[in-house]
């Protein structure tokens, strides 16, 4: 069976009879496999994203480790909020000085030495709140849905506002994604020769913007060069990324999460992280009447 | 019979023997398929650039269609050069007022214009020189040489100095590459909804560096996300991203093209187009000890 994590009702029928449609040849909603391009959010639409993004986690442990060793950077205001884990505090110190600390985490390695530095945390990694590995955040049926597309000639990208060295470790082992599948917030880079070795090395600012909201539509301009025909996605964030899916010719799938399972998950809604001042996403989606996946209801299995 | 539009010769072995090795499960010079991935120049390596860049050429049409609607373009000294084919006389006029004319061809188009243009264009496109079809530019030993790739399990990419948008619609007929396989200069785009369609409209403006030198091994990171193993170019703005693969930990191929052929196509050697200054391609070619590949010695065919 398809989707066998899926609850039965009128979200799964309507991805199984959209997947149907646009794959029947000769019919009218048929659209060929070249054009069959779906992009995927990824923390709290692949992932779980709380109680912070687990690249966060990553970055302080980083940081922490930094501090121990350098007295001075520890002494610093922001970087004692943000090792308490007092964002309020953190934000207090301007969101520059939040950003400078956090982005010089990692400035000066090699963009392959960062590669491993994020494979050997994952490692060790275990979410604070469910005590599993990183592979055991992963949605299982967006797995599925994953396979799904892949089995219907569909190609899959993920469009993470996340950095997208980062998300690109985790991808290939998490969704099977290429690292070339996977568009994200960049980190600007410097060309070098050291000791005869081409290498890209980290600096500690972003190229260009985060990669949420508009910048995500020209992000997928960039890197995939066609609209997608199918979006999934969980905050104000993915609202231009699920509208230029929806505003194309071809007949467009757009799905968005609802984390309403304070039981298996947690329950926080359409909640604009990033942005607060946005229109709740769930808002968006009911105008556009795109698809609201709720996790307690329409999933039978949440993690993978 | 492998490469068949190659002559027998040490070229010829060179690229066959990388691929049995890096293919040998168990031997020492293993390459698991997640890291083959071959990067590939455009102009000058997969298809024909002279007398002229066949993305100036349409460029060119372009202003030639918008000069003749418009008096004042057409009576700016720039632009009467440009198209009188005197690129003496244009740069004269500073490199900004060229590339202020040349970028304007196409500004205020979405995305989507951008590439019907391109396709309309190419329809009646004929080679000045030649009198063939776009078709008619490529050079049928690169084709052999990316399915030969694929068959031996790499990814291969497109990374251009020109335009990617243009690239992509030539690339998809031509080489069968994907949309985004391509990696090039790009434009500034805005995001905008006309008439409730979320679109992005091209701007007058770069974004960015061209995609030349160690622009394009930064592109590769941030495009690919992997450092290739494989690696042909054929000029002065290749060397970098060449040196990438040349410097990794895999056993690498780096190929440079020598137009040496006045008969069959053209006879420039090494010039570096885009920067006079830089070393010559064949001189750094020589040091690396890079297969270069005569092509009037080593192709027993020129075209597709």
């Amino acid at each position: 069976m398809s989707l066998p994590a899926w609850n039965e009702g009128p979200r799964r029928a309507a991805i199984l009879d959209y997947l149907a449609r646009v794959t029947a040849e000769g019919g009218p909603d048929y659209v060929p496999p070249a054009e069959r391009i779906a992009v995927f959010d990824n923390d709290g639409t692949l992932w779980c994203e709380k109680p912070a993004y687990i690249q966060a986690l990553f970055i302080l442990d980083r940081l922490r480790e930094q501090a121990a060793s350098d007295p001075d950077l520890a002494g610093r205001a922001v970087v004692k909020a943000l090792l308490a884990g007092d964002l309020a505090a953190a934000a207090k110190e301007g969101t520059d000085a939040v950003a400078e600390v956090l982005l010089d985490t990692h400035s000066g390695l090699t963009t392959e030495e960062f590669e491993r530095a994020v494979e050997r945390w994952m490692e060790s990694f275990r979410h604070p709140g469910f005590d599993v590995p990183f592979t055991g955040l992963v949605y299982a049926p967006m797995i599925e849905l994953l396979d799904l597309l892949r089995g219907h000639g569909f190609r899959v990208f993920v469009v993470t506002g996340g950095g997208v060295d980062f998300v690109r470790v985790v991808g290939s082992e998490l969704y099977g994604v290429h690292a070339d599948d996977v568009v994200g917030s960049a980190v600007e880079v410097d060309f070098e020769r050291r000791d005869g070795q081409v290498v890209l090395v980290r600096k500690a600012a972003l190229a260009g913007s985060p990669n949420e909201g508009p910048p995500k539509v020209a992000s997928i301009h960039a890197h995939i060069g066609r609209r997608p025909i199918v979006a999934v996605g969980n905050s104000a964030g993915d609202r231009e990324m699920l509208e230029f899916a929806h505003t194309g010719a071809r007949p467009s799938l757009c799905v968005v999460v609802n984390h309403d399972d304070a039981e298996r998950e947690y329950a926080y809604g359409g909640e604009a992280v990033t942005n607060p001042n946005a229109e709740p996403i769930l808002t968006t989606a009911e105008r556009f009447g795109w698809t609201v996946v709720s996790m307690r209801d329409d999933w039978s299995r949440v993690f993978a």
